[in-house]
């Protein structure tokens, strides 16, 4: 574990001095208590989700509360979804590159099939390539086998195409089976993200052995706007900004990590990109931020024995 | 009555001071007017629901729009629930303590049986434990004798981990039926708070005997985002202090009380607890503004010839 | 008819006396030109839905979109009607004294015998008693004389409470039936208001005869909200100011009426109140701006050749 | 080409010289670099709705949430659509002329039967008359043969009107069928606007040939407001502002194009057109901000080396 912890913080450290550089120590370092290795007063942590291209018949789009009968192609929806790899995760590439910021982002396998370049552009960038599955589609009510080859297929796709192995999870709407932390284990995955009970990752026990969870957030999230109405970028900037003020205060006593969260289609658009460039200014200014990727904060976390343990979900896991 | 009064009074005159150092007299002082004792222009008081753990499959979340067929565990759901127990209320009962308020928390009985610490933590603190029934399950469509199972076993389960026995009623969803009052009168209740009908305490006559009724408020309640959509924390923020510049206003000449919720697991939330955190800084800049727990404001006004009697529902009460 | 003019010209006179006492001529009476009787250059109108008490079982609430199975009493939704006769009429009539502004009231027949004080409280405010059914519930399935029944029980019974006889309509949801307008006629009503077609009044033929199109709006109306969510005042008072910004500059050069409304429950919140509130004093900060009832400007403008004539439902009407 | 080429740029021309007077020259220029002719570093074009009388029974309103059984005539709503010819489309026009803007206004040929002077008006103003089918109806489960009939009846009867033979044409929601592109090239059309995939046009090869894609967007849309709730002009307002400037950024190193959308009876409401009004107030500021109609746009771009070409939807084109 030695070995590994020393290259993380490596890696760490550049993040840091890239992020960090003339300002002040914060204050956990000048109060002589650290929640996070280098004393980071809060980690960052965004995801990226790409899943254009991978979406099945119907799929939740502003065109989906008034859909086609089965077996009609939705033109304009499809158009919709074509967004995502045309123009919006080019953008928040851009975005990440702007600001020196590295993310995760969950790759759907046929997506990345669809839109390879799209899929190398985000590895290429320094970004992690998460899991999200070979399809879009219900992973919560497959037998462990097939569970376990639909993750796996994912994974072996995308790796073929970017050169990564994904290490973390994300299931579709989150919606992860009974069997999935298993399944998980058994194909040497490192976290999971589909859990919103914590605002700072955890270990939980599967088969006794620690496995992460970086707990995601939809409160901090692009999806809350699919429909397409109902949610303007100020409020989007609003959400972000009172969320952080709340966060860094408490990261002062206690570790908490952010999670930010966006997708290739929706938050992939300028209004949402403005906002979300304008948070990122606004914490930066802030000293002791860290934006990270989320398979750093697993490693840097797994086997930290200030990472809390949290057994809920023991009858599924042990 | 009066020795009661006396000693709500002593824990009033110390609230009050807490609250209320070194600020001038209140309007209705100077004036020589008075609607609540101490001459308060505007009560606020606080309900934070803890029903985290105790709800059943289904339950409303940001999950349940798009539900699993019966029998199938939603995972990510659960977790959201999770968050009210690990985060949500810890977060908000420092809020409290760092404004030195005392709130009313409406304990679901399984919530606190599955999350005793988190009861206790409450109790701890302070606050007023009322009661949410034994279970999250409907109320209004149980006979008399099951209903009265209901509620006393759920005051019975809290006062055994807590070592506080609710005096105050919240029916899920405030679904009370036809026959509630009368079986909390007879289980020794003092008020309930399922009454959206005006913005200050009043009392009804049940089986001919006063019942304080605290009216309730789906206004200042982030119960309008238990979907987790189109309501942002600077919204939240707007509506509560619009809200309170007008009921402070009013509270010149007639006695008023603010009634605001919060959810452990929606109000919990950092973006949340900050508007809140704002607001009462807000209102503190205020003379005369008190944030009272309900038990104390019942006790107070349940034979005050000024309070206002209403029997709208005398029919059921009678 | 001049005679009429000449008296509604002394109301007016009076109403435009308080509004603009100590202001300077507006635009047009500056340029010579003028869209309204002195002048005016905006004219707002506020309606007040009366309704509480007359709602049917089930009726729109936060609570009816999980409704109860029918022949169950909805006790917290109930108490949500309640709000407008025990808090809301009062709080707006407190808002419309204190800015010196007579209103129109639509009040429903079984509303007035629920809450007769409320109704006499209106009326006795100066304000328009305006018919709004004998209940709440359809009619545009009603035949014309069941119609005629319905709408004529409505008047003479809000008559016999507050002394006023309504000529101006609303229908339940706006949903007149093809025969409401020769129903009115026949019943000596003056003018209507289920029209959202124009920003001014407007005549329409009846059987050849002039009647009166008051026209409504749903924008500037807290119906939007009749949920109970997704709309906070800040976003309620942003409306009124842009929309009022737009017509008040329009009104220079053409005759402009605002038309805004509120329900007892719903409007007579603290918040909305506060944000109206916020609104006319906005809006009496400019020169020209007039609030009236709408029999009021339906009086005045019934037979002005400067009233557009539309007759877009001639089918109906002829 | 080149003489196409020539026609157009000479009236960009003009548009450039009435929006960029007394302006700087922008980045583009200043760095010797072009994404636009002329230089210009956003292109911002509007298209305006105009479909009041076309829609069928039970369109989408503020009404048809809670539809009338079928063949009864829903009032308020047939009221709500008039408000869009006899308000919404002449404010529009207003706005359009105080600020020398021409945009492209999609006529469905009933509307234009109904209501002449409208659309005469429209094209009275220099703007474009596109194509927006006969009705208001569905087109993406008609035959080739009856979508060609669908579409060759809306321009005949628009041109006998206006005088003006569309080129550009949109489809019912959006919702264009697998053939809809060869048939628009079978008319003769030069584009549509029926994908949402680019914030830039594009060209698509159909059977062989080159078709300009302009896309379109739902953000900058006023149809998010369609139910007429839980969407504040100021949010829309924000939307718009946000937007822009991230456009206007990339605009300096890449050709971007801002599309925004207004229908007669939303659109056209004072509140919303005030929004809009401020927004181009606003983006004129700015160095380099073009209005421009989608067909000079069309005709720039379709043989311009430098516009992408996407053929995402080869399988039904070719």
């Amino acid at each position: 574990m030695k070995t590994l912890y020393k290259t993380v913080a490596a890696i760490i450290l550049i993040t840091f001095s890239a992020c960090d550089a003339k300002k002040e120590l914060s204050n956990q370092i000048k109060n002589g208590k650290s929640y996070w290795p280098n004393g980071a007063q809060l980690v960052i942590s965004v995801s990226m989700q790409f899943e254009t291209g991978g979406q099945p018949e119907g799929a939740e789009s502003p065109f989906s509360g008034n859909p086609l009968p089965l077996g009609n192609v939705d033109m304009p929806a499809e158009s919709w979804f074509r967004y995502g790899a045309k123009e919006g995760v080019y953008r928040m590439l851009n975005l990440w590159k702007k600001h020196d910021i590295h993310v995760t982002s969950h790759v759907v396998g046929e997506a990345a099939i669809k839109y390879p370049d799209v899929a190398k552009a985000i590895a290429n960038g320094g970004h992690e390539i998460a899991a999200h599955g070979i399809a879009w589609k219900d992973q919560w009510n497959l037998s462990y086998k097939d569970e376990l080859d639909f993750i796996k297929k994912g994974i072996d796709t995308v790796e073929a195409i970017t050169g990564q192995r994904g290490r973390g999870y994300n299931a579709n709407w989150l919606r992860r089976g009974v069997n999935t932390l298993k399944v998980l284990q058994e194909l040497d995955f490192l976290y999971h993200i589909d859990d919103l009970s914590r605002d700072e990752p955890f270990v939980t026990k599967v088969r006794g052995k620690n496995f992460v969870v970086m707990p995601y957030t939809l409160r901090n999230n692009d999806i809350v706007n699919i429909e397409g109405k109902n949610w303007s970028p100020d409020q989007h900037l609003a959400q972000l900004k009172m969320e952080f003020d709340q966060l860094y205060k408490e990261g002062a006593t206690k570790r908490r990590m952010m999670s930010i969260s966006m997708h290739d289609r929706i938050g992939g658009a300028p209004a949402v990109v403005n906002a979300v460039d304008q948070f990122i200014k606004y914490a930066k200014e802030h000293t002791g931020v860290v934006f990270m990727r989320k398979d750093e904060i697993a490693n840097m976390v797994k086997d930290d024995p200030n990472t809390p343990e949290d057994n809920s979900e023991f009858k599924f896991n042990n």
